[in-house]
C-alpha cells in the first residue's frame, strides 16, 4: 500500500515525510526504510509512544522526540534543552501547554535546516513577558505564533513587529476552544496584517512553510 | 399580543426594555403607550429607521438615535457627538466599525443613569492607541470591549487593566468572522481573568449588566 | 518553557493561576515552586487526580481537591462539607450532576477571599427549591449560576432576584447538549437583563470575575 | 409538476396542506383547486404577501392571514382580534415578536378543527404574566409552548404544570440564537419532563401534532 | 449537595427520576435512598454498568437493566424477552442497534405504568419488515420511532399510519451521522405531519411524553 | 480573466460547462461566444433571470429557461411541458417546490444526450403517489431523486427499487433544514444501500454523473 | 430484536448486510446464523477486533478481515496481498494512512463479485504517482476516489480522465479536518463533473454503488 | 469615532488600511482624509459601488476599482486590462468567478509596491490550462493561490511547483460551500507542505503578508 514520493525533493526542495498518524508499526518500518535506501533523510510526525519508541527499535540510527511527536533520522536533529533563543524564524509559544507544537516546529524546522529559536510562555494575559524578549522578535525575519485558547498572540505580535507572522492554532483549552477551532477564527480574522494560518497543531505545515520562504 | 412587564422595575430595579426586532409599528407604539402610561420611561432597541421614524412621529416626546437604533423616552439620554471620554464604566471600541454597537452601549448607560465613557478605534492592530487613554481607563471601575473581527481586543485589555470586563463581540467582520462566532469564542476563551461575554451585537445587555454592577 | 508572570497581582490584584491540563507532572510542580518561592500563592485548575496527586505529593504544604480539580496552597481554601450557604455572592447549581463546576467556583472563590455561598440541585425543572433558598439569594450581591443541559436557570434567577449574574454553563448533559453549547446558547440569548457568560465549564473565570467586581 | 396527496385525509384524519414556500403562484392556484375540486378544504402555509394576496384574489372563497402567513379556505377560522383565551390546547407565546408563529399555530389549529386558546407575551424575563393565566393553563390538557431566543419557557412551563408540551422554537432574536437553533436546542435539552419538539417556527407541525393528540 | 424534587409527582403526576450520568455512587445511592424514604419509587437514567451494579448492591430492592443503562425500584419492570409486541403505545426501532434506546423507553413506559408494545429491526431499508406488523401498529394510539442514522422512519411511519409520533433519534452511525444530528435534523424536517422529537438517545423522555399523552 | 477549457471534451467527453454565478453579464456573453467559437455546444448553469435575459439578447440562437437557470445552445434541450415521464435515468421529484432543481437535472441531461424522464410531488409523507409510478421506475436504469426538507425519499426508493440512486438534496425547508444541509445528511447516513450524493441543489452535477454512468 | 430483510437480494440483487457497529458478538451470531439458515451469503461490516475474532470462533466457515473491518462467509474474499492492480471498477486511495477503508471497499466488492482494482499512496501532492498507474486507471469504468485530509483527489481524478467518480472522504487527518468533514465538502463541491459522493469512511456504500452500477 | 494609526508605517512598514465595510460614507471621507493629511497614502477595502463612488467624488485625486471593491489613492494602482502576466508574487485564481477577489489581490499588492503577476480560471477541473502558464509559475518566489468551491488548486500547485502558497478560499460556491468554508477546509488540511492561508475572501491579506515577505 506505499508508494513513497521519492522524486519530491528534486521537484519542490523538500523529501517527503511521514504522516504517522493512522499507519501501522509495520507500515512505518517500511516507509522509513524506504526513504533511507533511496539515500534521503526520513522524517516522522504525529507519531504516539508506542509507534514511536517500536520504530526508535527498528531504525536505531533514528530518534524518536517523544514531547514533539516526531521521529528523524539523517538530519542533525536536537530537541534536549536549552533550546535555541534567537534565529531568522522565531517560534513564539503563548503558554507552557502549547510547548508540544512549538517543539513540532523547533524540530521540523532543524530537519530542513532552518535558523530558528523559541520564546516559550509569553501570551497577552502578561505581555510584559513578550517585550522582554524584543530583541530577538526584532532580529527575526519571520514569527511562527503557537497559541490555543482564544489564540490572540498572533494579532499581537503581528501589530507590534510588523513581520510576516505565521499563525499556528492549538488544541489547548476546553469547551468553546473546541479543539483549537477558536484560536483558529481568531488568527484568521485578525485585523492586523501579515498573517497566514496552518492547520490546528500543525507545527510540520508552518515549518516546511518557513523553510521555504526563508530557503 | 402585549403583556408589559409593568413590575419588572420594582422587583429588578430596570424597566422592562422593548425588544424592537420582529413587531410592527402598531405594536411598537402600543408598547411604548403603555409603558409611559404606567408612569415608566421607555427604551426600543434594535430599531431600523423606518420603525423608528414612526415611532418618533407618533411619541413625539420621545427621541430616535438611527446609528445605535435606540428609541428612547423619559430619561436624559444624548448620543451627539462629542462623547463622554471618561466615566465610572468605558466602553472601549476596537475599530470605527464597531460604533453602533458602542453606541447602543453607551445610549443604553444613559437610558439606566450609569456614568459612562467612550475610546474608540482603539484595537489590537496598533495598540499604542489603547495606551494614550491609559488615565480613563485606569479610573474606571469596569471596562467594557466592543470588538469584532478576532475578538481579541478584551484579552489584552484585561491583561493589561486587570479590571473587570464585559465583552460585546460584534458582528463586524467577514468569511470566517461567522457574523461575530469568531469574536465571541475568542472572548470566551480568553487566558486573562476577568472577563464575562454577552450575545453579539448585545449592546443594551452590557449596560444593562453593567448598571446592576455599578448602581 | 516556563514563564511565570510573577508580575501580573502587583499589575491586576490577581497572581498568575496555572492551567492544570496539558502540562506534563514536571511543570507543574515546577510553575507551583516558581509562584511559592517569588512568595505568591499557588492555585492549579483543571487537575486530573493522577497529575493532582503527583502534585500533593511532591508540594506537600498544598492540598489537591479532586471533584473540583483544584489544587490550592498559601491561602485557607477548605472544600470538604458542609459547604457555606450564604455569601457576597451565591453560587447556584441546577443539578447535582453540575457539583464539580460549582465546586471550581467555590474553590476559586475561597483563593482570591471572595465571601461566597453554595445552593446546589435547584433547577428549573422543580423551582420551588429555588424559593426556599431566598433569603440568603436576596442577601447576596451577585449570582453565579452553574448549569448543564438547557441552562435556563440564569434567565429565571435574573427574572425573580434581578441581581447581576454570571453564568456558567456545564458540559453535563447529552446528545444536543453539544458538551455545554447548548447551555451557553440559552445563557447568551436571556432575555432578561443582567447576564452575562464565561466559557463551558469555566468555574474558576467565574470566581475570578467575581472577585474583581465585588473585592 | 403537481400531485396531490389526496388520499391523505382518509389514511391518515388530516387532508393534504400546501407548503407555500418556494412555490410559483400559479403553482399555488393549481393546488388549492385541486383541492376544493376534490371536495376538500385547503390549508397553504408560509405565504409572503405578495403571494398570498395574488391567491386571495383568484380563490375568493378563501381568504389570506398575512401574520400567520397563511391561507385557508373551507373551514371556519378566524384569526381577527380577540383571540381565544382558553381551550383544551393551550398556545404559550413568549414573547411579542413570537406572535407571527403562534397565530400559525392558532390558525392551524382552528383549521383541523381543535378547541384552543392563546396566552402571549408571558416570557421567562416576568413569570408572574404566566402564573396570571394559571387557570385557563390547569384547565387545558396540552401546553403549545411558542419561543425564541432562550426558549427557556418549555422547562419553566412543564415543570410548573405538568402537562405535556410542544416545543417551537422561533428565529425570534440574533446573533447566538443563530435563526432558532438556540431556543431549539434549549427544547430538546430540557431537563423538565414532557417536551417534544417540532422545527423552528413550525407553527402548522405544532398545530397538526396536537389536533392528532387530542381529536 | 441534593436536593430532591419530591414535590414533583403530586404537582405533575410524574416522581423525579435520577439522572444517572456525571453523579458518583455515592450520590446515586443518596438519591435513591432519598426517594425510597419520601415512599416513592425510583427511576435511574443513563448508568454504565460500574455504576449499576453498585446501585444495585446497595440498593437490593431495586433492579439493574444493563442494555437500557436503567435501575429501577418500587414499580412492575421487567425487560427480560420476549417484550411485549403490542399495546396502546408501540416503540418502532429501526435496526437492532438502536436496542438499547428502545429498551430506554419501554423500561420507563413500565415504570410510568404506560401500556407499550415493540417493534424492532423494521427500518426503511426494507419496508415490508414494518407492513408485517401493520395490525399491532394501527391499533395503537401513539407511535414512538426510535431510529439513527438517516432517521427516516418517523416521515414514513407518519405518512402511513397516521397516527402521532414521537421520534427518538440516535446516536446510532458514523461520519455525518454526527452521532445523531444527521437523524434529527431528519425527524424535525419531516414533510409528514404529526411528528415531535425528543433529544438524541433520550428514551426517557419519550417515555414521559407519551405517558402525560396517554395517562 | 477567461481561460475556456477547451480540450475537456475530448478528455473526459463532456464540454466545459459555465457556471453562471458570480459572472458579469459580459463574462458570460464571451465565454458562451468562446466556446461556439470553438464549435463546442456551450450550457450554462444557475444563471438568474437578469443575466439570463441578457444572455438570450446577446446570444439570439440559444434559449434560458427560467425555472432551471439554465442557458442552453447548440443541443436540443426543451423544458417546455409536458415533461417526458420515462427513460433510462428517472428523475423523481419529493415535493412540488423542489421542481427547479429537477429541471435543472432534465435539462442538463437533454443537453448531454441522455434519455430521461421526470416524476414529480412524489414524496415520502404519501408513498402510494411513488408506487402509482412504478412501472417507468422500475424500467428505468438509474434513479435521481431530488428531496429538500428531511430528504427521506433516496432511502425508500433504494429500499423499494434497488436501483443505483443518485441523491439531489435541495435547499427547500426553514429553520433546521439548514439550507438543505439536512436533506443531504439523510441521503448520506442512507442505511439502504446504492446511494450516492451531490451537491445541495447541483441538479447539474446529477445529470453529468448519470451521462457519464449511462453514456 | 432482530428481524432480518431476507427479501432483499430477490428485491434489490444484493443481500442484507449487517451493520457491525452497535451490536453485542450475540447479536451478530444471530444475525450470521439467520442470513446462513436462509442460505444466503454474510457480510459484516464496521467490525472490532473483539467482536471480529468472536464472530470468526462462533462462525468458523467466516474470515474476520482485521484492517478493513469486515467479516465475510459465503462468498470468495481474499483481502491478502497482493491485491488486484485493475479492473473494472478502481478504488484509488490518496495515502497509505487511506487503507483500511479502500479495503473495505475492496473487500465488499469482492462480495458483491465485481471486478475490482487498486491503486494506493497516489495522493495530490505528488502527481505523477497517479499517473505511473493511468494505463489501468484509463482502462476501469468506474473511478472510487478514497481520501481524507483534504480530499482534493476526485476533483484532479475526475478531471484528468473523465470517468465517473465515487468519492469516499475518509477520517484521515486531524484539527480543521473534522473527521472527515473537509475532504467530504471538497468532493461535493468539486467543480469537475461526474463525481458522486458516500458518507465518510462508508467503504461499504461506495461498493455496493458500484456493483449495482456495473452489474 | 476614528482614532487613525498613523504611526504603523514607521513600526511595521506598511500604513494603515481603512476597512471599508460597515463605515459610513462621512467617516470614510474623514479617514481617507486624515491618511491625506498625515502625507500618508490611502488605501480602502471592501467598498461597494454607492460608497465607493461617493468617496471618488469627495476624494477626486483617488480613484475607486468597482470589481476589486477598492479605492486607492497616493500609490500607482492601475487595475485596467490587461493584467500583468509575470512577477516576484504570481496571483493564481482557479475560476473566471473568483477575478473580483484575485484583484483585490493585485490591487492591493500593486499599493505595497509589490512586483506582481496573474494568471486566470486555471482550476484543477482542466489542470492543462495551468501547466500552459507553467514559465511565470516556475520564475515566481512566490504563488498566491484564488480558489472557491472544492478550493484544492493550492494542494496541487504547491505539489506541482513546491513554492511557497498562500491560499485565499473564496465565497465562489453554493449549498455544502458554505459561503467559502468548504474551500478553507480544503486549503488548511492539504497535505502538500508549503501552504498557508487567509481568511475567505480576503485579497487585502494575502497581498500585505506578501508584501511583507518579499519586501
Ligand atoms: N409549514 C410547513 N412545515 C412543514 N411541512 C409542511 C408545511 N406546510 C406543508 N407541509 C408539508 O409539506 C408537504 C410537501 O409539500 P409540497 O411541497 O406542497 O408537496 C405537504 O404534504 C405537507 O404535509
Ligand atoms: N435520561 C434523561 N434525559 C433527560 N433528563 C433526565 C434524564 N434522566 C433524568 N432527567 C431529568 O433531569 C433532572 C435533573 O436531574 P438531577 O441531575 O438528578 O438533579 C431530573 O429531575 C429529571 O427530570
Ligand atoms: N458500513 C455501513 N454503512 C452504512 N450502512 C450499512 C453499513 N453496513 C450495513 N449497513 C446497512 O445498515 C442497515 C441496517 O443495519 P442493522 O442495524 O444491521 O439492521 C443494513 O441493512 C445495511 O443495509
Ligand atoms: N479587507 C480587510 N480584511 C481584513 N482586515 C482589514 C481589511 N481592510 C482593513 N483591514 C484591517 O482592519 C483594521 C481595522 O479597521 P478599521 O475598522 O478601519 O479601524 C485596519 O487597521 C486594517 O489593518
Ligand atoms: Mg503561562
Ligand atoms: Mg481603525
Ligand atoms: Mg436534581
Ligand atoms: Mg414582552
Ligand atoms: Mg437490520
Ligand atoms: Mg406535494
Ligand atoms: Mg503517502
Ligand atoms: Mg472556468
Amino acid at each position: 500500500g506505499l508508494h513513497l514520493d521519492l522524486d519530491r525533493a528534486p521537484r519542490t526542495g523538500q523529501s517527503e515525510v511521514v504522516f504517522g498518524q493512522g499507519k501501522s508499526p509495520e507500515q512505518l518500518v517500511l516507509a522509513v526504510g524506504g526513504l533511507l535506501e533511496a539515500g534521503q533523510p526520513a522524517l516522522v510526525t504525529r507519531l504516539d509512544s508506542a509507534r514511536g519508541e517500536y520504530l526508535a527499535k527498528h531504525v536505531p540510527e533514528g530518534v524518536y522526540w517523544p514531547t514533539a511527536g516526531l521521529f528523524t533520522v539523517g538530519r542533525p536533529v536536537d530537541l534536549s534543552e536549552p533550546w535555541p533563543s534567537a534565529g531568522q524564524a522565531m517560534v513564539i509559544a503563548a503558554g507552557a501547554s502549547d510547548l508540544p507544537v512549538a517543539l513540532e516546529v523547533l524540530g521540523c524546522a532543524m530537519f530542513f535546516g532552518l535558523d530558528c529559536g523559541l520564546a516559550s510562555d509569553v501570551g497577552v494575559a502578561g505581555l510584559h513577558r513578550l517585550l522582554q524578549r524584543g530583541e530577538s522578535l526584532a532580529k527575526a525575519r519571520l514569527h511562527i505564533v503557537v497559541a490555543g485558547m482564544e489564540g490572540a498572540l498572533p494579532s499581537v505580535v503581528a501589530g507590534l513587529y510588523g513581520k510576516p507572522v505565521i499563525g499556528v492554532p492549538t488544541s489547548v483549552g476546553y469547551g468553546t476552544g473546541l479543539g483549537g477551532i477558536a484560536a483558529l477564527l481568531s488568527m484568521l480574522n485578525a485585523c492586523a496584517p501579515g498573517i497566514a494560518v496552518v492547520n490546528i497543531d500543525n507545527g510540520y505545515g508552518a515549518a516546511a512553510m518557513a523553510a521555504k520562504l526563508l530557503g
